[in-house]
């Protein structure tokens, strides 16, 4: 049975509450649910961490290491700052897929550029809460 | 019963024999076939479009005015290059999911600009046709 | 009597559906038909040309080569992308005027870069419809 | 009866004695005279105003307040320089018409960059002294 | 009465230690407590905090949301770096005034960009430990 | 006794009358009439000047030499493109605050750069006319 | 027997017409004649193609995957805007060479930058009609 | 008898109480004394102007037209920002020699850019107050 | 007795586990032993201090004030990112030396910029772990 | 009988031990037999240089005022630092070819730009020693 | 018994004359001697080679092949200009570390840029002569 | 007496020869002649080196330590890029003076920057072979 990590980024845990006409009115309780019956649908196993601490993930990242077959990354903020991240995922060399919930291309200049995309399997981003139940289905398709 | 146009754009015929360590094995016809039954499960009607001519492809969505609900484009190489069919997007104002087979991050460096990101509803990188399938599933739920 | 070609590239034959604030509510037809009243007025002989296809353009123009004597060019989104155009006007070297319907220098910062300006004898940018007029003013004085 | 002010910048007072390949033989006189009879025709009332200091040109748009319904403007140097006179138009809010006599575009690189033209109704450039013929005819026509 | 908030980003527990010649002799401890006495003055109520952490910052801001009126932010080294605490100060919505003791223009060129000044009620830079006050006499006015 | 001059830039005769989102309703005169109050209060003597024209500030600047002991600047448009009274200021070595009503951060990129920033002794920017009070009480507390 | 296939791009066939400092006064077809000659010296077979329109070229390219061993292509103007084309070359994998008659290097500076030089076996630029009798030389050598 | 006209620009006229790190002691009196007797020597007339208005120096320039054979011109701060003063020039068409005091390499970035030196004869940097000196000598060689 | 503080930043406690084409098989605990017998060969005390967390990492540096003599710092991700550690290194102004295990100049071109490197005594970087030991030597004989 | 002349620079009599999949494992020893050999079927008379030191070749160029008809340079390294010998072909003005055995598009981005190219009569880059064959064969036309 | 060849490029010869504060006060024998003593401690040949001139660093290097095991190299001020020294140590493909005396990310800007770092084994700057010994010790290392 | 050395860098052997549009029709040699007369009037010892080798140069500037006390220097094409050259400069600490025959501001781009601007006492640049005699008497004046 496949082990899936979900990981969110800084002020994630704040959805809903947060510029609704970017991310929505759902918070992450609620994605991470309707994630979390998909997983069972699928017959996956979900993982779900949040931080608003860079350290934080890269140390979720780490302990990931022969424990998780697949990663599922939101970095938020992280996105476009956060090298040691981006060095964790190389280190554990787990295959992950970089979701962002608003289109970072509607947004300011420097959302544009992200540490993540040119390592990840994919990028969904502008979709939503749906965009975490895309990457859960390639997530399991690509681990077929 | 929602229309949903799908647009190839130019060597995307040629899939298979392209460049497989990008695009993978599956022919566009493949990809399309499979595509047209997951749209009979969601009960949506599925228009497809293939075609190298960049004036093609702006009559087709400029005929889409009015009869089609959303539209999935893998612009492929008219990302980076087409303005006009930017503008027939922008013109019909029909909501669009962007499709890209391979991780254009992971490519020239030219690859990382699009033309369509930030008019689309949302973009889905390099995660092969399922991308497609994944765009369907996006645009049958925000067509909810 | 002098013989005036009118081209409108990408898009222009969606006038009046398309981002009202940016084109105004006037078709094709209309600025055409007002555009032939006047070049009657004028006593000069006008050619009318839409295509949504970067090859016809360079076709047409080639054609002209030796009938016609002035060239009034809106070539909307290629304006910013169509260098075939470009050099198409520097082969036939018929005098001619860019024309846009909005204000380019208000809208995305690509579109303030322009293929023909500096091989054009004039460009006259956001005045709507009205432009096509003024240039055909223009190019009446031009060729006295 | 629309008041229609005429600014005209730096140097445009030596028109005929400068760089004639850029802006002709005509004198700046002999263009306003021109433009009076038409604007008689048009039974639009004209001002007229030249000067070579950015701040008479400033102060003259300040007390175009209230009184003026349109403006012609060739900021000539100031085109490349003058945020003062940008935010003069913007204080007063009136709809402005930018005019070039050269094809700026055909000239030095830093005479592509205006401060005025993503403020400006329109621009019309390269056209020589018949620009401004132009230019009142459309202000006419918006004023209508 | 109102509720305002001072943040002061890494290394300002160092003040009166560090690099005198940019940052003056006093502790951070003796320009908290003035501004404490003057916010008894102004009769508002002062909240303080310090951290070399971004995501305690980040969760700083996240708790003031429905408790602070006022955030008086000095994000130092942040100012450069942190995405995450500017989504922070966008999610919860407070306004805010940003401060630097030194004239960030005068040092390495990598100080003249903040992520937070466009999103700032205001910005006050280069004036030592009297910034504070300023910004606090600022907030005061601000919440009339 | 201390004295202090209060020079402001282009425009700024405008205010009440200028683009009030970024500046308020309040008349230049008005916020002199406070300042002067406040000078009073704080026992230094106040001069006040304005002027659309660049020369005028360099030789109230030059002017100012041996006379007065602070300045405070709001250059308004000459922010962005006056050397000539980056010059002068440097020339008469009078300390100077540097204030901007409205938050050049949010507006126009061109904004983002001063000239005068690296020699100001501090910069308050987007804080309303109560700016100039702030640089006031900055200036009397930097005279002590 | 080796087939080789000669690609000529947009205004081409306007050769002889188009500014002969640049391109000379041989047409076209002269042009062919020689490399025909030529061919049946060395003994291979030679395809000729031009076309106007960015797809045809895609098109004739794709045709030719499993049919031609070499391809000489001279993009014209698509060689600084069609990724197109660049994608349909490395589609079928046939190596080619890329011929410019005039030097793209004393031109406008936009006409540097090659989308087609990274992928060639070589270019050949500046040479006028012999670079073509150089490149099927190059050709026939190659596929020895 | 050759004239010679020596243009000074803003804060000369300060020299001497004015950076004497870059400018020397000097006043310009002092300069212009010694300019006029060595221009006795050289049995040429001198014209001395200096202003710290842009427009003023502008209509000198213009002024100067048919009467003035040669201009040594120290444009100081209007360097780097007076595009109606090169215009000025550019229409009177007087050759002249560009002069600067300091070395303007030495000191900040926005100094090493200059919108005279393309069209001048000369450059003469770095020297103080024997530059004009130089520049005297050279006009008067070139005048022979 | 000289005290030397041995910095590792994020994800090098991974080492062994990581990149091996990068860093080497030693993992990080062996490198410290190492080092610590050089130390006691050099006769100089030794700590040792690795963190994933920039705060720790400024702490710790914050904490050296007064207590440690040299320092050597490898701050990994944080090279590319970290004002505050740089900005706590200029607090502390303890020498450093900056040591980086894999050649940054090989790998992504964000790796080149470095926060450090013109506060920093030297910079070892690309010889492994040898670095570390190249680093002690050249601290003891900086002490000397 | 026309003379040309074959310049080669640093590093090429290297050929045959550097790189292999840049340049082929011929010595330049080979090169030029073969190219002599060619010059001998083409009647003119070949001169052959190489140096690993720019001012031997700028003396070279020197040298070949009015001996030498044509020139066929490889500068290597030089192609890219060398403003000396650009100078220098200035100078004589010969006309030359520039050839580079491999293809500078697909190595290193500094390697795309050349101090030669818009000088040259045409570039030849990418076919191996070939290349030189085909430059003879050019120069030969050149000189008909 | 390896074979390692120490090389200086220009200026250095100078050491101990030129700027101090950069370079120190030893001269180039003082360290060369050191460095032998060191070499013989370590039981390998040292060869050292100084030259001001690049093709004489280059026929150096050439030499070098199959006789030298590892290059220690300054390049001196050819870091920053020479891709000939670059393109010898790739086509000899010996390895090397490359040494800077003093730190060139301290001094001026064009100095950070190297054509040597990316293809070095290592990088060791700032730290004076010492920086020769750890690189002969780091060779050393290498070569075991 | 003192010593002043003029020096003339690559292709001013060629003077008279070479693009007389920049560089006028006098030999290097007249031009040496004529400074050595106006040295014998300024009784100053004038030495007199030219080489078209980077090397020599910069050995001849070490040669020059003690016994020059001042240098005129025209790098010509080493401007451009020689580091070595303001290298050596730098380390004999002889104040300078850069003369360029022609105006470097009115040819390429790549023209306008100079590694030697920022270190010399003063640039003279355009004015052709008097420029070195404008050089010569500044330099007499610097060293009274």
């Amino acid at each position: 049975m496949a082990n899936i990590l979900v990981i969110n980024g800084p002020n994630l845990n704040m959805l809903g509450k947060r510029e609704p006409e970017h991310y929505g009115r759902q918070t992450l309780g609620d994605i991470i649910e309707e994630l979390e019956n998909l997983a069972d649908d699928y017959e996956v196993r979900l993982y779900n961490f949040q931080s608003n601490a860079e350290h934080e993930i890269v140390e979720r990242i780490q302990a990931a290491l022969n424990e998780i077959d697949f990663i599922i990354i939101n970095p938020a903020a992280f996105t476009h700052t956060s090298v040691a991240i981006r060095d964790a995922l190389a280190t554990v060399k787990i295959p992950f897929i970089e979701v962002h919930l608003s289109n970072i291309h509607k947004r300011e200049a420097f959302r544009t550029h992200s540490y993540f995309s040119d390592l990840a399997e994919g990028v969904i981003a502008g979709l939503g809460p749906i965009g975490y139940q895309l990457a859960l289905a390639a997530a399991v398709e690509k681990l077929k």
